[in-house]
């Protein structure tokens, strides 16, 4: 599943004319920007529109698509291609998918009802209990090292390097080591691509991986987090009230407003760890 | 239009137990997080769920709509209501319209096909042109001015102060008076509720002022400016390429990466100037 050649659409950074005024100076530059473009996908005669920062589309694709329930693994997706022959601004900016699954006709007819990013046409709550059941890992990490994971995934932005516009989110193992880094003006898109790099990696066991965000804690992210089945999120900004609900209710630890040395644990407060754990004690199922 | 007594669901922010740990010591403390719930509009035949901070919910209906295309003005509101009867969690989080309207039928059925949170479900450009024309009036601001306005609406956000986890929107006067501010989780809905509280006093002329928001300037800001007719915006955080290209093709301004004395202008560059006009230059149309 490589990616066919990139489009002009396919740019995560544009070059836009700015004015920078300071002091009662005034010059005119060409600043660099975040791209934020729509990302169509087409399949089974439905089409949704993605806001999105070009760049690992069809991981953006499969994460969206297993975050709304409309495949469980990549043994679903029969087929997905970019088509070539679209003219701007679509060049670049459509993937069409053929799904299959038990789950497909079902989801499908609920989607339909419920188009949007996964947080807006939803009663929430109700509707991410169809979709998900409590996270069954027993996962728990030491602090300080969730402590650091956002300094780590830091080191690995270069969009955000370029432009100071884009959310980043990264998928740590249990010892810390970052497996995949991706960022996206959407933070929730930014999940969305991990949980599709993930899914084609099913080696990976996500029960006992960590996912760190660049910005807050809502309802998109610890949804997105429950359905893909990792225990533990990480964050420096603040957490929501919905997203607690959802931490507390399957079994999600919140790990927010992370500095070095400090954070505070939402959810399933038990899978963080004051210290490293010993020998002995590795292995102990997460308490509440 | 005064807003029904509140119910359990309606406050901005809620109580959460939390684990602060911080160098090896944990402490089990209740916190103070951002409330994030569904509100749920109805209005004919129609049902969407918006993710809001409660507070300000009518202003948040309305702008919304506005935004949507669904009504012009407050005329186009023939009843809004909040049902009284409803179990938790729908208590206090369902607000029942009657709207009317040259454009309504054709709006509704749009919008049927379009549900979201005003960004997902669309083709964005092509479809902001339908809802909107390009800003007509020759409003200008000193640089110095704008880059005063994010300490201002700063001063103005009493649920931040207490959560750390809310978005801010000021709705700014020409001579930078603060005629009203809103916070939520979502930065596009307290740009909603700042037009909504304006669609309730026709008296402003919403083409002599300025918005000024706590986070990124993305699609969905422009959009609702655009719509809206207000002509500058102003944020310490990043433009994207797609806000960029709304503010160029609409005649907006979009003052980004705001520190005092500095500020960095996209768009209608014009409307921004390096001083403060003298007598004589005031009126002058605003350039390029």
């Amino acid at each position: 599943m490589t990616e066919p050649p990139a489009g002009p659409q396919a740019s995560p950074i544009a070059q836009v004319p700015v004015r920078r005024l300071r002091n009662g100076e005034a010059r005119e530059e060409i600043d660099q920007v975040a791209v934020e473009a729509p990302l169509e996908l087409r399949f089974g005669g439905h089409s949704v529109v993605l806001l999105r920062t070009p760049g690992n589309d069809e991981e953006l694709a499969l994460g969206f698509l297993r975050s709304e329930g409309l495949l469980l693994g990549r043994e679903d997706v029969v087929d997905l291609r970019r088509p070539q022959a679209l003219a701007p601004p679509l060049t670049g900016n459509v993937l069409e998918l053929e799904l299959r699954g038990p789950e497909r006709a079902y989801s499908e007819r609920r989607f339909a009802a419920n188009a949007g990013c996964g947080a807006c046409g939803k009663a929430s709550l109700a509707e991410l209990e169809v979709l998900a059941a409590p996270i069954t890992s027993d996962f728990q990490a030491p602090a300080e090292l969730l402590a650091s994971l956002p300094e780590r995934l830091r080191t690995a932005q270069p969009w955000f390097d370029a432009t100071g516009g884009l959310h980043a989110a990264g998928l740590f193992d249990a010892s810390g080591m970052l497996l995949c880094a991706r960022e996206d003006i959407g933070r929730h898109n930014a999940v969305d691509k991990l949980v599709g790099w993930a899914l084609a990696r099913p080696e990976i066991d996500l029960g006992r991986t960590i996912i760190a965000v660049s910005g807050r804690l809502g309802y998109e992210i610890a949804q997105k987090a429950v359905v893909a089945g990792v225990p533990i999120v990480v964050s420096v900004g603040a957490v929501s009230s919905l997203a607690v609900e959802i931490a507390q209710r399957f079994g999600l630890a919140l790990a927010a407003f992370t500095k070095p040395g400090e954070l505070n644990v939402f959810g399933r407060t038990g899978r963080v760890l004051r210290h490293a754990p010993s020998a002995a004690a590795a292995g102990r199922p997460a308490g509440r």
